[in-house]
């Protein structure tokens, strides 16, 4: 089964090599039998492909004990295999409300380098997108890093991103995404994928934070503005027009004021920052009793919002991220409530509400995420080669 | 390229095929353009496949014009390709609250036999499984048809049924879904899948009804319960506890009754036919006033909760069956201003709000389409002599 086979057996031991090296793009490190499962292929011919894949350095080998997630929660050290570190990076960039991370992994998911910097508010997008590219020279420098093998590009920026396959012709990309997506492309010369900053912190969640392993996955940001994402079979689901997961625009007052998504009494209008800060300005410090009592109104919309959405796609897990979800059980208690109170009983027995574990750097960990899935596995030579 | 191949030819060959036959299993007839749109193969590699697979009779080819739904809308007559009517048969079963259907089709996607009975609202579950066995025997004699080549039946029931993958543990298969699934097992001999007969009206519409062609379709039927299902990529999604979809229990109320499902305010509780015959007799009669008030309000709040749902999935359609969505734009008119009233724009320009278009059999098709999605696409012959 070396390289020197025939053709048609190539051809078929590439498809399954195909498979391996795809799975391990998307999934990280993994041992022999979570790789196994993932591909669905034999132990025998798994054991083969990954031979040769290790032998001729594609994968590289080492003690399970390093890369935490392949690993969770057993004692004895495994082994795992992972694609190897120098068979690619990927750029993550967000170009969040008020601030601009950037943030490099290799294809092994391994984060090699991070940075940011604050903006004001209202920092046109130009401006935004030189302040990211002055962070890429900065780290490039400060590691020693190149380039070369970037394999792509995965962008957050602020407010909503239409889907390229919206199937109305009705909401086309705006212009921030289009000058995000041309000068990063123009730039780099590799393939640029933009999404909303939340919709991508959702992915990073559901890859390396408290979804991680789970096969489907809603997520939900209390920050300045209420956003959300969902994550399914290890992918962002962008719905229709692209804006599956908009938790913060479902309706919590049918009497509510007008929202500017076009909907009204969104729960975004009652339970952002913005909002709370604006009835007290020591919010999230929890010795204030009014910033408690208004936590427990806040927890409580907030589960009543997540029972209609669970109990439209039963996730596996809701994640809740962003400052407002620091404020821990003044929230999580009478969010927990609610959503028991109006979920269906077979709902609430299978979904599991859980604070995020990821950093600032989630959205640009979810552009990593997103080159990793959408950029082809294979190596280019083959592409090439192989045509 | 023929069946004389050597050894790993054949089984790259094979793989292709089963990709091939996969896709026209689930999908039905398609055009050659449509066939290698859905599986992804090179024009050249599809048509010898093709044509091998026509030669030995796994496939047959007719006139577009007789497959509605390959060729919608078009007005030259195409060709379309589909696997052979012969190749084996799915039994669909829809053991309903008032009435129990059973519907034979073949591989080809063709309706081949069906017949319903009526049946008292509390007839035991034994009872009305022998009711379905008796006309299985009916249809099989009348129709001159052998059940030797039945792949599998799907049997659509009232009520939940859990996921099998229950993470939770907590949720176990209810007596009634052991009965049916051992019963017709031991009777046929065949793989058996039950599931709620609401999510199976769901995935008929997708496959053969008012969704289909598209990715996402989100259902609600509305009789004298209120249930939902939710369709991903021509599959039903489960979620974590096989409850996507509830939708009849999603809160419209926080100050509601208690529901048997364990929330409180349900959707259910204010526009099942139950509920609103009980104010009207004359509901479904569009000529009464005060049924066209009810139908107003239920309307209301049904276009509310379908906001959230779609706030929360963004799917291509929304399709509406039940009793209740005959009374056509006395309850749509007020359900389509609510809808838009609480969606994101760009969750109401991409998603279409349409009724359903299949009859009382569509829990039983979508028996069938389980069969189809879920039982191998690869002969029997294959299977067991290429292991």
């Amino acid at each position: 089964m070396g390289r020197e086979s025939s053709g048609p057996l190539r051809l078929l031991r590439e498809t399954h090599e195909e498979r391996v090296l795809s799975v391990l793009r998307t999934r990280g490190p993994l041992t022999r039998a979570q790789l196994a499962e993932h591909t669905n292929l034999s132990r025998a011919t798994l054991s083969s492909i990954v031979q040769t894949l290790l032998s001729n350095q594609t994968l590289t080998e080492r003690r399970g004990e390093e890369t935490g997630s392949a690993v969770r929660g057993r004692g004895r050290p495994v082994s795992v295999v992972t694609l190897n570190p120098a068979g690619g990076l990927a750029l993550g960039m967000d170009l969040g409300q008020r601030r601009i991370q950037v943030t490099i992994a290799n294809v092994a998911h391994e984060f090699v380098a991070s940075g940011a910097v604050a903006c004001a508010e209202r920092t046109p997008w130009a401006r935004r997108l030189q302040l990211a590219l002055d962070l890429v020279d900065d780290l490039t420098t400060r590691h020693d890093m190149s380039l070369n093998s970037l394999a792509g590009i995965g962008v957050g920026v602020v407010g909503p991103v239409p889907a390229d396959a919206d199937p109305s012709g009705l909401v086309r990309s705006s212009d921030r995404v289009a000058l995000v997506r041309d000068t990063l492309r123009e730039r780099f010369g590799v393939p640029v994928f933009v999404d909303n900053n939340t919709r991508l912190a959702a992915l990073a969640e559901a890859v390396w934070g408290a979804g991680s392993g789970v096969d489907s996955a809603l997520y939900l940001r209390l920050s300045y503005g209420v956003g959300g994402g969902l994550v399914l079979g290890g992918r962002l689901f962008a719905g229709a027009g692209g804006a599956a997961g908009e938790l913060g625009h479902i309706s919590v007052d049918h009497d509510g004021p007008p929202c500017s998504c076009g909907g009204r009494g969104c729960l975004e209008r009652y339970v952002s920052l913005t909002t709370l800060q604006a009835q007290c300005d020591n919010i999230l410090d929890a010795r204030d009793q009014k910033a408690r009592d208004l936590l427990a109104d806040a927890g409580a919309r907030i589960g009543e919002v997540l029972a209609a959405a669970c109990n439209t796609v039963n996730p596996e897990v809701v994640v809740i991220g962003g400052e407002l979800a620091e404020t821990g059980d003044h929230l999580f208690k009478p969010l927990g409530a609610a959503f028991r109170r109006f979920t269906h009983s077979q709902v609430h027995r299978t979904v599991r509400v859980t604070r995020a574990v990821l950093g600032p750097d989630a959205a640009a960990r979810g552009g990593i995420a997103l080159v990793l899935t959408a950029t082809p596995a294979e190596p280019e030579w083959r592409r090439t080669s192989c045509s």
